[in-house]
């Protein structure tokens, strides 16, 4: 059985040590093994990427934004062979791999802009004869511990825009599904980056605390749960790194009595089940304004969910496959079961989904529960499985108190053609990102991505502009030339 | 005696609790009293600051940018008073608590710009017919805790781009000199603004660990020494708070065979003189390159010192005043004695400094160290305290080793007429604000100021642009019109 | 009888010349005299400016800021007076004329962050130790000629901004209503400015064509009717200079069904008829779109129109005043005249307004007109009166047609709530400044103004961002520093 | 003999018109046909330009991106054929030929940030409850002309920034050599552009005059001599068209006395013979301030010159090719002819190159002029041939003062390694684009490239950030939302 190593200093290797099961999802089987970094593996992986640090340093970011659009290329030509690499660890059906693909690649696009975004600000004369500008300069060794639910799409939030900045970077992806970055990084390496710009670790806890640890390491980048987030950050902190730590999600939509149902349905759909709901911009409430609307929302809906198809991710026509684990299919349909005893309806049950030929894939199906409420374990935490649950409330400030009054505040969506209601909802609502009829309203590649309240840690966003001054220091140079010795002195001709 | 209380919802108050004296550092006498907030009054005044919150949010930004345009015409009008303020409490000098002032006003002149420096990134098209931007929207409650070298500097650093962009303040200036910062606020409340936007607490760890703790309050901004800094960090990051804390320093100036040096040595004087050297860019040692150099350099600034005077701050004519406690002073002039002890050169001694008719005043006289070496506890330790140390190297690189090796990397600086070894020190040099034959390089109000290693605990920089990113939160609106049946609709001609 | 002269170098000054009658429209006497400049007195003024310009080019832009600062307090102490100039030679109410004063004192505003709209952007690394930057440098002398109706805005539209990048500046006013500029540029003078950085010529054609030829004015800024201006930016471009010239308006403002139509009649109140419609950003057309939003609207306006008051400027309480000239009167008339004969209806006629003790005032009342077509002169051409003309249109795509089939394109308007209508409209229609629900789509000060079509002539638009750009030249540096001989060679160890 | 026709509206064509030849400059015969295109083919160009504007417009800035991304990979892919396409038409040697055209891709690297350049900027709360923000739009037509000089770079620098911005364009490129900008313009054909979004028309006076008075071409983008540009510039502003026309050049550089000079030379070398001095950026005057850095300097050079080595464009060892046509071969002997008549020392005569096996190519070899003087021909025209004329100084003021002189204002250089005699020099030269120890400062495409003076008429330089400015009209937006009619209305409970 193969098993997945590491990728340091440009060289692929597997110590002797520690190993974990990687399943497929679809069939619940073991598929292969991977590596759990040592301390001293990491410790391996972090030299070298201090080792390269200098010379990519001073490398001009144009030449390191070219090694990017070749990136790009590469990407674009081995699509295939990564849906499959994410299918098969993940289960994200192909199409729904394609679309995080294309994600990640638009922030390699937005990294070939580096030459633009390092720009500094340069201010004449700030005094007489004293110029002063600004450079954005990189950190140094910076690393990302990624997330199992995107295996392809955060990893490619962080680096490349983290080296093109000018830093050398080590990769912890999941455990559950390394190889798609893994396989990514080798592409980066052909793209033409020099050896120890780019490192990937796979491993557990005491990769991620040497990582935390190490005092050579400037910076760390974390997605994945809040409990986990929190404690990478202050710890991280704690060590005089810099850190953005991104976590968990409860994201609403509020129906309003004027939307276009049929086409709200139709968004909510592939916001609610899609990737089976383990995506941390999920949409996973949907507040509806009035019973009218509650009532008109959960009958198209219960119709529309007719034709969801849940299966294995090598058929293309399924809509979404298994969840990452076991574990979490049992968790996934525990929330169910205590909704219904908790007293909310299950319209569409998705507990025992049949799924012909994968018997033992880790499945749940498209599941949708009327009338939660706010009291229910199944609203104050986040499910992360394909379920969508219909809140109903007398008016649209109630609806917004109740998305106020949740832990989290990464994303959410009003459905209305109403501009005034548009407005007073995106202005004041506690949530860092918002839709207007956009149900996962994830800021594309040259914005930048950040939730609110305990869904991020840090004071700047994931990706886009942020990503800039997260991944450099400003340093400022204030200059004075002290006097015109030489201008004047050069006087050649003889006095008169 | 006067009791000076806090400044809470507009009102001057002071509760019966405790108090603290405050000295007038040129007589050693003390000259009133500081109320020490309890917990229940800083609390008071974060109510204040949440009550003011949703109006002031509110507010356009031109609007808020009017009122610091009246507040800098206040400032102005009331300079006199400010600086006898900071001259009674401090002992600064009033030509240095002018200058100190003139610093503090430019960033209320910057704060003018809000309008500007608050627009978001709009995007048309990120895909059909869907718009995205970008909204940079206040936190809230933010509060500030500032050091007694820059009584009216360093708040002003902070409470004008706090409120400008849309946030209540809370303000617990030292205790040590409390009235310029108290004088000020009251200035900014005659200027318009409304009660409870900016809060003054006076108080000690018990205000300041309220401050760390209290979940209304969404950030702190601290300038002081660096173990303090690292304490309100990690703590304030712990309580879920966005921080931002300045640390100390130990800023060289590299002085190459080719610099202008008596052009070096006027800047010299007063880099590392003016306000007793508490100030956490003051130049408080010189690297010269080459023993020709140092020699040079040494004799030029021992004839130099022999003009410096010391004295009260009453007295117009002295260049720099008494430090702030009895304890500093014996803490500087141990400094002084312990590079003696371990074999650097007393050139000149300002351990025993006579002020005629103050004698009990707090003085400490311009000192200069040579031959000082890594290993001596004067160079490893900030003395805030008028000592200018000499180091003597072989070498460019030997100097920036020195300087890089350093716990600290606030400001540094170079005397040289070479570009190319202006460039070389400013791109290398791990220190955030670097000189070229500027002793000083505070960047201006319109840039950042940010030191690096341990100099700064957080992502962003102190005033300037990166204050707007501290005391805002980004929010990512992303928009799609669903149809155009209204559009459409509204057709009103009978078919033919 | 008064004679307003020039103010050159800081002086005021009357040649024996020229001189010409400024009436008070309210009353249609001649008050004072202006004296028309001469070619030499215009070249005087040139001159003056071109002497002051080197040592304000290399005055820091925070010094000019702060002149701004200083001129922003002294038109706000000094605007009853501004307003009563105002009133006189224009006949604009107080509140209106306030109005003006406001827009043109949040130009000033936005000239005091000149520091930080100054900055060039800093590129490290374009090459291996290659660095390059781009500074915003002053043109030298630049020059503005103004038009009658905002006598004192359109002037602070100018040279602010021109002004604090670093020129010099030759302003040659309306030579209807020149006291209010005339004023202002001494206040400006009072303020701290140089002589000659701000200089002021009456005149009229020889005036201007100075202006346009003489080789020293490197740029000239033009507000008034579009053919003058495109003279004016054809001969500027001719002879060498930078121009930017604003013409002519006709603005649409587009009823949907679904308006809020109280909310769209008080609106339209105001943007119609204020300042008599003498403004390039009046809303003088209203397209409704089907005969119901028509009826209502006509009605609704017809009803809101009876408390409609025109008078002189001396009464707080009416609400608009005459026109500027008899001659115009007729003018505005003769549309109204021309309208009724090709059709239109006249439903409320302000051919012969009362205006009891000011018979011979230049007075033209409110006027409503329905049923007006493409075809009719008062819809070709700018009215540039207190007239509102309605067009019946059964869907928005004709509205909207309509609006792009006129030649002028400087600002329009849809009154609607539906987000998809407002989006639409505002993305397709070819006009530069687009209100949703806002009638007078005026850009604040920080933003740009800029009509489209035959509304402006020249590549950037007028304040705001734009002005930093037509007020200085881009120059870019590129720095490499040959060798690092004196930094590698300062070496002072003896070998080993 | 192949005839090179246009490509319009994806296809190419032939019209059976006027054509005329095409020479192979390194042997002086006639290798081609270029039709010269008819008023009635540039309007059909133009008919399909206007025609793909509608859908290209609405297309997403990253769709239209995606195109430059994958434009460059072909360019990249196709680099050879380009060279040659370049060398047999212009002459220009391999490594020149590639030179420019990594310039030329540089610039559709810097379109592939389109998302990114055209953000506008949102406000928020401009008034109560008003925002406003600005869009970028694009033009529609919009028409390129380009010089011989750089077949491929020029149009290079135009029409990706103008079509990443949602432009349709239309090229004419020199009709001495057109394959190269032809050939490029099929690449983008084939990278995804929708037909008419690109097309080229070769011509003359003919072609050029139709799209300067064709009223669909928004803007004229020009690069050629000063009185064509002149001439290009008012036309299309007298038309009613945005144009940016950029003209000759003088380009001088200042040899201090400190300069490193084996440095400067070898610089030079290549700055004043490269591509044959057939550049509006070629460094054709050298000034040395003090006789003995001019001894030294012609000394150097002399030496420098004999390992110089011009020839055909298939011998990749040559330094240089031809000229471009047998008239132009004689102007540049003319003007060495001149200055020597006229007294100046021809120190290297390239009047008479020997190129064994290409006796009939258009060949002037590297010439060296010392004691050139201001009032010779030679030097106040544009030579464009491979002549380096060196002046005698006797200050740098003097020097600078020549510059300032000269009517041209491109670009310029010094030679020192003093800072302040850099930023001197940099500050006050009146030349757009300044080098220091930079003999070529043309700005790398993330800068603007824009001369002064007669180098260039218009207000925006070309490519870079200016580019986007010229490419799109600027469109203000003012919402206000009128009521809270839907969000307050929608209350559902009944009232207790």
């Amino acid at each position: 059985m193969k098993t997945i190593g590491h990728l340091i200093n440009g060289t692929l290797q597997v110590d002797n040590g520690r190993t974990q099961d990687v399943y497929n999802p679809s069939t619940g089987e073991v598929s292969k093994q991977v590596a759990l970094a040592s301390k001293a593996t990491v410790e391996e992986a972090i030299a070298a990427a201090e080792a390269a640090f200098p010379a990519w340093r001073n490398t001009p970011p144009l030449r390191r934004a070219r090694i990017m659009f070749r990136f790009k290329e590469l990407l674009e030509q081995n699509s295939q062979r990564i849906l499959e690499l994410i299918g098969e660890e993940h289960g994200k059906i192909s199409h729904d791999a394609m679309g995080e693909l294309q994600r990640g690649i638009e922030n390699v696009e937005y990294a070939c802009g580096a030459p633009e975004l390092l720009k500094g600000e340069h201010s004449k004369n700030v005094g007489p004869d004293i110029d002063s500008w600004s450079e954005f300069q990189p950190l140094g060794v910076v690393a990302g511990i990624t997330p199992f639910n995107f295996p392809a799409m955060v990893p490619l939030w962080m680096f490349p825009m983290a080296i093109v900045c000018g830093n050398c970077f080590v990769l912890k992806p999941s455990e559950r599904n390394p190889s798609s970055a893994m396989f990514i990084a080798q592409l980066l390496q052909e793209a033409g980056l020099p050896n120890g710009v780019m490192n990937v670790v796979n491993g557990d806890k005491e990769a991620v605390d040497t990582l935390l640890e190490d005092k050579r390491v400037q910076a760390v980048s974390f997605v994945g749960s809040t409990p986990i987030a929190e404690y990478i950050y202050t710890t991280a902190n704690a060590n005089g790194k810099r850190c953005q730590a991104l976590g968990g999600a409860k994201n609403h939509a509020i129906i309003m009595p004027d939307a276009d149902m049929d086409n709200a349905v139709n968004h909510l759909l592939g916001a609610a089940f899609g990737s089976s709901g383990e995506r941390c911009m999920a949409l996973s409430v949907a507040v509806a304004v009035g019973d009218k609307a509650a009532d008109t929302l959960v009958e198209k809906m219960q119709e529309a969910m007719k034709s969801l198809k849940v299966g294995a991710y090598s058929d293309k026509s399924n809509d979404f496959g298994p969840v990452i684990t076991k574990a979490h299919q049992e968790k996934v349909v525990g929330y169910i079961n205590s909704a219904e005893e908790q007293g909310a309806k299950i319209v569409v049950d998705g507990r025992n989904p049949k799924v012909p030929g994968y018997e033992n894939g880790f499945f749940v199906g498209g599941t949708l529960i009327d009338n939660v409420s706010p009291d229910m374990l199944s609203y104050k935490e986040e499910i992360f499985g394909p379920v969508l649950q219909v809140m109903r409330v007398n008016s649209m400030q109630e609806a917004m108190d109740l998305i106020d009054a949740h832990e989290y505040g990464n994303g959410t969506c009003i459905f209305t053609r109403d501009g005034e209601a548009a407005r007073y909802f995106s202005d004041n609502i506690q949530v860092g990102m918002v839709g207007i009829n956009v149900p996962l309203p994830v800021p594309v590649a040259y914005h930048s991505f950040g939730g609110w309240k305990r869904s991020l840690f840090g004071d700047l966003s994931a990706y886009g502009p942020d990503s800039v001054r997260f991944y450099t220091r400003r340093k400022t140079i204030t200059q004075r030339w002290p006097s015109a010795s030489l201008r004047e002195g050069a006087q050649f001709a003889f006095p008169s």
